[in-house]
């Protein structure tokens, strides 16, 4: 099996795409759960909502001003206002039992029900008021200014469908309808393993040849960007049976870092290969080279490597890319992007992808690494990133690329 | 006082424009707070991050391979092998006490320190093994696969500027250089204050005349969205006394909806210009066009129709724009967007702001309401909005419009 893993290493690359299109048909059968629509947005709901009642749940008035039945308007004009009685008024939350019969009106406010006998409301300001009269100075279509019993919703109705991501205005249409808590899919559970005998816990100070652990808050930074929820974070030292026990936790997605390539000390794509399946291992991209992926069972394993550029354009390729598939969320890149020209020309090699750190100067775009898979800083200083695809030798100076902004 | 109200209400609706022009002067004065690293994605650096040490913080290995005296690789080829004599070998976080001489070399994995005396790091591929010995069939340059001591970060240097939206590869370099917490900007604390005496809460069921509190929760989700933190979000009587209580409460951001517009039962435009200072009452926009907003010493309040699609409308138009100025996240639409053209004339009005909703099929943007501020459903069905600005009289069929995605 060592062998094999050997063999399947760094002599043959995988293309970006091969791994894209494996994690395409991967997926993860989310159980559900039921939970408060207080914090229910961006969650994929996991039945159709259908509605138990109206909304309106009684025909209510679009505006402030006077219930009245049309007829009794029409031809008003301010050379020839009105008479219409008052006769009541109808108040938010309350009505009135009055009836507008002809030739009487009920004050009305908006979004209180319209009484019985009145098929129009007019404007406050198209009216006078001598209390107990109004005298009327413009005439109404039949139905202006109501709201319909159910124009807004219809009793029994399908809201929303299965498989939504609630947004915002979602949220307000449940609790609309009387809704407390909603039944969606759990989140997807990510599990971070962070490997190596070198690395210091996060928060400490590295002396002698220690690291600390920085990829760690850094994926479950981006994990939780994409929808996830971390369900373990830690660091285990470089030990065949520690490494195991990791692979083999319950988790939906594990992203293990460090030990990923196929030097002696890389125990990870050996380990995973034993407990279930590496797929791929290593693929053809600058940085990430060494970056795998596998499944334990129905679990999915992603191999990231240590160095923490590598980590992140890993994560966000493959492993994010499979997360935010999960979430719902395929569809939106979390960065965003607009075409700029090339300052510089930059080349690359055919056959395999770059992933390369730019800045923007007066609009167009500087290279800042294309190399450098240890460099934290070309991340932190760079506006954003561009990708440069297995098929182009790169591009000239003036090329208009697409430059993906990390912020 | 209340006559002024109603003179500057909806006689003149203000335009969009001066709604925007106001809020871009607004500020508010954040106090700083400690938080842990793992929690700082998002969030504002409240001072310079200047590093207290190197990184790497020693010369360190970019590959698996043997460390050298460049000079002893030269000339090597696969027929032409060079002899050395392996002397001993660093592994990460220990390094090794060996120093390398000419003729000798030391294995090294990846992030291991380089010995004293090597110059450069052979890839372990281009070496054939016989212990003691290594035959190395490729030269290498000086400096080749070696990470300096400081290459990514200086001693001493800035990393992260004050005023920086900290990012995740932000939080990998905070923790590299053994940071803990971050001093940042607190976040804006938004308080939602939804009035109506017809205002049942969140979760029950409505009966009668009675109307769920649904503005509440989409606007903690909105808010939430944009980096702020709720501090309270409650429903409130239309009651002078407990309005102006809520007004003249602790915030940053008041969000205040129902009872804005200018009927008697509209309290709130009329207490807080008795409170502080009513800006802006009425926009010339649809919805919305009973939105309004103001100050009461430095806290910001905004009116909000009560109408749901209104009052969607309103928050992001000018509360949420102000909530993501102050939360750094000014120049982030929360709606991706997109050229597309107009599958049908839209017809507006000069000198009035309309938010549109409009669905996308076969790649062309289909209508879907313009009116009908509480038809929350028109904001549920679409896709997302246009936006016909105040100097369009609309725009014909066929024509590329800037599409915003609810998703």
């Amino acid at each position: 099996m060592a062998d094999d893993v050997r063999m399947r290493g760094f002599k043959k690359r995988s293309p970006v795409k091969d791994a894209l299109d494996w994690i395409l048909k991967q997926s993860i059968n989310l159980s559900e759960e039921t939970i408060s629509i207080h914090v229910a947005t961006g969650r994929i709901l996991a039945k159709d909502i259908v509605s138990p009642l109206n909304i309106p749940c009684f025909d209510r008035s679009m505006m402030d001003g006077y219930a009245v039945i049309a007829s009794d308007a029409q031809g008003a004009s301010t050379y020839n206002q009105l008479q219409l009685q008052l006769v009541g008024q109808s108040m938010p939350g309350h009505g009135t039992d009055v009836k507008v019969t002809p030739g009487t009106a009920v004050k009305i406010m908006t979004g209180a029900p319209v009484p019985k006998g009145a098929n129009a409301v007019l404007p406050a300001e198209n009216v006078d008021i001598d209390e107990p009269f109004i005298f009327v100075s413009e005439s109404v279509a039949e139905g202006r200014n109501i709201g319909l019993i159910g124009e807004d919703v219809t009793c029994g109705s399908t809201l929303l469908k299965q498989g939504r991501r609630l947004r915002p205005q979602d949220i307000a249409l449940l609790a609309s309808i009387g809704t407390k808590e909603v039944f969606v899919l759990r989140q997807i559970r990510v599990s971070i393993i962070i490997t190596g005998n070198e690395i210091l816990p996060t928060g400490e100070t590295p002396k002698g040849y220690q690291v600390v652990n920085s990829n760690g808050p850094m994926l479950e930074s981006l994990s939780h960007r994409d929808g996830a929820v971390i369900i373990n974070s830690r660091i285990v030292p470089d030990n065949s049976e520690l490494i195991r026990q990791a692979l083999l936790e319950e988790y939906d997605v594990l992203l293990i870092t460090g030990g990923t390539s196929v030097g002696e000390e890389d125990l990870v794509p050996l380990l995973l290969s034993e407990c279930g399946n590496l797929t791929i291992h290593g693929v053809a991209m600058r940085p990430s080279r060494s970056a795998g992926m596998g499944k334990i069972g129905e679990q999915l394993v992603f191999l990231l490597p240590g160095n923490p550029v590598a980590c992140l354009c890993a994560y966000d390729f493959f492993a994010g890319h499979f997360i935010r598939q999960s979430s719902g969320l395929f569809s939106k890149n979390p960065y965003s992007s607009s075409l700029k020209p090339l300052k510089q020309k930059i080349t690359s090699m055919i056959g395999r992808t770059d992933y390369a750190r730019v800045r923007l100067s007066n609009n167009e775009v500087e290279l800042l690494a294309i190399s450098g898979a240890g460099i934290l800083t070309s991340t932190t200083q760079a506006d954003g990133f561009i990708i440069i695809p297995a098929d182009k030798e790169g591009y000239s100076a003036g090329t208009e690329v697409e430059v993906f902004l990390y912020d």
